[in-house]
């Protein structure tokens, strides 16, 4: 008996490695020591403009988007997303992304699926500047069917300590929202229940309301904010932000609130994309659970003085970043809506 | 329809998270600038006794030893594990560990069982003086069966940048073995099939050579090499060392030698486990496939100077760490056998 017969193929590894060496260094810049395959990812971060420098770090995964790329046999946008979710979290502290880590877990190890798959992460990579430095690609018979997988990634950024957010949010700062690219990389179990399930849609159906397939729409890739907002931090600007991931608004936003204040948002202050209406009139959900669920359309929440505002507004629409006055900071906790 | 329905359930993930948040906070130090549930963890690095410190990362998985200690239903050990693989691995670069993130990625939430497997997260994190920062817990129903997880975990650690190894490994070199604990987190496709399904053992079959049950044995916890070698690596004593994970001698030792150097290794210097040499011969394994799939009863290899060999050992022996002289570096190139 072999490891082969096992399930696990070392050869098909070593092809994957190999495919994954030339994605990895296209995305390298100065501050990497490393060649793959060491068994740490070196870097040696500029910290000199620093004077307290703190990093700040971050895993996650895509949760069940992943079962939609799977159907859709997209494997290259997956990575991408992952990317940019990390990207957002950290900057939710004010950080810089330094640099990237990914884990691949596949039911079978396919060289040409795990490319596709690296691919996603080296182009979000060099987009934001931040080498992927190191990986895990690990074939696991038993645990996935064989063409499942699941990714995690892991981001490392850096901060000035002082200069790291929330900071001094106040009541009356206003709550400015920038639009998501789509569902992001949450609510997908429930996404595709209704659509895949109730609806009876497939990945390929062409939707009008949508512009696109189903499949198209709930793959279109997460969108990072940092080119936006890094200028607006660097001027401090920001007084705080808030990913609206898992949990949607009510389980974000308070993360970044101080105690004793809370969000009033208003709804109808932007249009809901139809995707989100889609989901919600075909399975009869809440607008309760909608809102707890998925993003609704606004991807990052920025929280800004009311003198700020409209330099802020600016500067976004100056990168091409829309914006929407959503609500503001209030007396109270939690997410009230007017 | 509601989130709930679709198979993910906020609430219970609500209660996993409040008892993760103790677990992660008993691991803190004094440069952990966190609170748990914010977006990125914070941590300030003490990094005044380094002139050019480089950052050394690292992620990994256990393979399928989840699926062992699922069977067995002993969910407090891979989480150990894990931080143990990744302290192994950034200590190849000669670097010390700084924090630590944990995936994890279930079925479905079932909050005790993720106490359980973060409290072995947490439990190596303290020993390994490697606070615990952050972390996904994510449940995915469709990717994983009901009872069945996956675990990822990502190190950050520091070296000072002319002592990172390897560092002047010369021909001549001893190679000192250290004695791993098990099957570390390697080889778990090969080894369950063997005594799994060939041999027909249970996880609680008690097999007198193993003096203990079959899943004992394969749940011995991966063993770190840190507390046995920081002296020596803060004396210089190391030139290089290499982690026995996926892929046994050939796949590792090669990766910390120097072009035109290769290992030569002597079987019999050193006692093959009882539990190798089970899965050998219920298996029919050649010894070319166990060297290349398992740690063979060795966890880390030590390339030392001949002069300092007795130092080294000397060393070693006062921290309680057994070693072996198992070969020696040569001219050439892999590893081959005398």
């Amino acid at each position: 008996m072999d490891y082969r017969a096992a399930g696990v193929d070392i050869s098909a590894a070593d092809a994957a490695k190999a495919r994954i060496k030339g994605l990895a260094k296209s995305t390298f810049n100065a501050s990497v020591l490393t060649e793959i395959g060491s068994f740490g990812g070196m870097f040696r971060p500029d910290l000199s403009r620093y004077r307290e420098p703190v990093l700040v770090a971050s895993t996650d995964g895509v949760g069940t988007k992943i079962k939609v790329a799977i159907l859709a046999g997209i494997h290259d946008t997956v990575g991408y997303d992952l990317v940019a979710h990390c990207v957002n979290d950290i900057l939710v502290q004010g950080a810089a992304p330094l640099f990237f880590l990914d884990y691949v877990a596949l039911g079978k190890m396919d060289p040409a699926k795990v490319e596709q798959i690296v691919s996603g992460f080296s182009r979000a990579c060099s987009e934001f500047g931040c080498p992927l430095i190191g990986g895990e690609t690990a074939e696991m018979p038993g645990t996935y069917a064989e063409d499942d997988y699941d990714l995690a990634g892991f981001i490392v950024g850096v901060v000035e300590k002082d200069r790291a957010l929330p900071r001094g949010v106040r009541e009356g700062d206003v709550l400015l929202g920038l639009p998501s690219a789509g569902l992001h990389t949450n609510g997908y179990s429930l996404g595709r229940k209704v659509l895949l399930e109730a609806l009876g849609h497939r990945v390929d159906t062409h939707l009008p309301e949508l512009g696109t397939t189903v499949g198209r729409a709930l793959l279109a890739p997460h969108r990072s904010y940092l080119a936006a907002l890094e200028p607006l931090l660097e001027r401090d600007k920001v007084r705080a932000l808030a990913h609206i991931t898992g949990g949607g608004f009510p389980g974000n936003i308070p993360r970044v609130l101080p105690e004793g204040l809370g969000a009033r948002l208003r709804r109808g202050s932007w249009e809901v994309p139809p995707l989100f209406r889609l989901i919600q009139k075909g399975g009869g959900v809440s607008d309760e659970e909608m809102e707890r669920t998925f993003n609704m359309g606004i991807g990052m929440i920025v929280a800004v003085s009311p003198s700020d505002l409209h330099e802020v507004e600016h500067s976004l629409e100056r990168r091409g970043e829309t914006s929407f006055v959503i609500g503001s900071v209030v007396a109270g906790s939690g997410v009230s809506w007017e």
